[in-house]
């Protein structure tokens, strides 16, 4: 909704718009969030297309990579190439023979294009990844001070957000409450991915720190936090029961409505000082 | 985080927490909304999986195949059977065999489970159904009027929402600004499908009315409408760029930021009344 001349923010597209506003009638223009179909090939095989903004798609490939378990570690991913087409972005990854033995298992006839969630799974055998038990922080790791500063900071962070209304960050936070690194999406689970890829090559101590998500905590926005190691993901808005019990069985932390100073936590509060 | 003795809203359960508002902790209880793995089976083949919000699974099951293009019409659905087990729910959905034709014809060797969007989609030539155009409301057929009281009125419509701030929702709303019907998801894809699929069962005259929904609006929420035949879709938030695109091309009128009487129409303003 920025309608100044500013320089167009990355990931964003200006198209004529009519508003009302205030009881005017205004023609003007808008700046719109980029969503584009983004096509996953591992060693030449495509494994999935996602809609994303198409930003930080390094990133996004490793992250997915990694949360979906695809890759056991960084750098069983050799090397990636996006290529742009008329219909959306291809990312070419070549990856290790041991992470291609597991996509090959991971494969299996499939349906087609589909809403949303774990669209593509098949059977409800297969939803639920073997989680490995999330993050190791100590007990009373994590002030609420330093989560109500990293809530304070995060809209400030989100460039693209704030120019187009349309999409979600998921940032990494300090013990402090600093923002380390954030990424953007359409995509909420998106956002995570690429979070996650990037803090894979920072190498950032997974040990030392918080998820911070700016939408709802549901099921998959826990399993991939916890697939990543790391120990305490908070977010804005409300978490799902399933998201909550499988947080409880991973070890998670889990806060939600983490607005201002308040916050609730709905697993393993013990990492929390609350004063 | 209604806290409560009321009786318990459907599709959420309540869990302990521990909370801090105000700066006091507080161990209490909290609602939190149901996420089930739902698995899609249509004569015997299992087609998706996705996490919904267990409630009008029968509208959800209908609406999907409906604006997935999977059924033609309604009565191509002959029968449908919920069966709860341990690990989520299988709908179970007896079919035309045009239906199981277009279906066998969409199913392809696909990858495994994935984040969001058009996960299990595998090629890029897949992401794009062929389309219909729009409805045919005609021009000046909505007043902004009529949609700022639907979206005043649509919070008192979200029960689920309003018991644990996990859930968005879809409601299909009279030229009137009335909420005729409404429907609670934790994904918006699936409230928006659980409602196309109520309105068809309800046989809602089309062209009298808009859907108003509560997110944003991606490439998929103007894609389903346009599949259900609808000629306007309303959103709270902020629509994509690819989302807009489509909304042209489907001859789809496309708002979103509706809050209080202010609007951006993005795509086929003629159908507005700005004043």
């Amino acid at each position: 909704m920025n309608m100044s001349d500013a320089p167009p923010p990355l990931g964003a597209r200006r198209a004529p718009v009519v508003a009302r506003r205030a009881g005017e009638v205004l023609h003007t223009t808008d700046w719109l969030a980029d969503e584009v179909p983004v096509a996953l090939v591992f060693n030449g095989i495509s494994q999935a297309v996602m809609l994303a903004t198409p930003l930080d798609l390094d990133d996004f490939a490793l992250g997915f990579g990694l949360t979906e378990g695809l890759l056991a570690r960084a750098d069983e991913l050799y090397g990636i190439e996006l290529n742009p087409g008329d219909k959306g972005i291809t990312i070419e990854m070549e990856v290790s023979s041991a992470c291609f033995a597991r996509l090959k298992d991971r494969r299996r006839s499939m349906a087609g294009r589909t809403g949303c969630g774990l669209c593509g799974t098949e059977s409800l055998d297969q939803v639920a990844l073997a989680i490995p038990h999330a993050g190791t922080m100590a007990a009373g790791s994590i002030s609420a001070q330093a989560i109500a500063r990293a809530m304070a900071a995060l809209p400030r962070a989100q460039t693209l957000q704030a120019a187009t209304g349309a999409v979600h960050a998921a940032a990494w936070c300090n013990l402090a409450g600093e923002i380390v690194l954030v990424r953007e999406d359409v995509g909420r689970h998106n956002a995570l991915d690429k979070l996650i890829g990037a803090m894979s090559r920072a190498a950032s101590p997974i040990d030392a720190g918080f998820i911070a998500i700016t939408s709802r905590a549901s099921f998959e926005m826990v399993q991939k936090s916890a697939m990543a190691g790391v120990s305490t993901l908070v977010a804005v808005s409300a978490p799902t029961d399933f998201a909550r019990r499988t947080a409880q069985a991973a070890g998670l932390t889990l806060v939600g409505f983490a607005r201002g100073s308040d916050l609730v936590a709905y697993a393993h509060p013990e990492r929390l000082q609350f004063n």
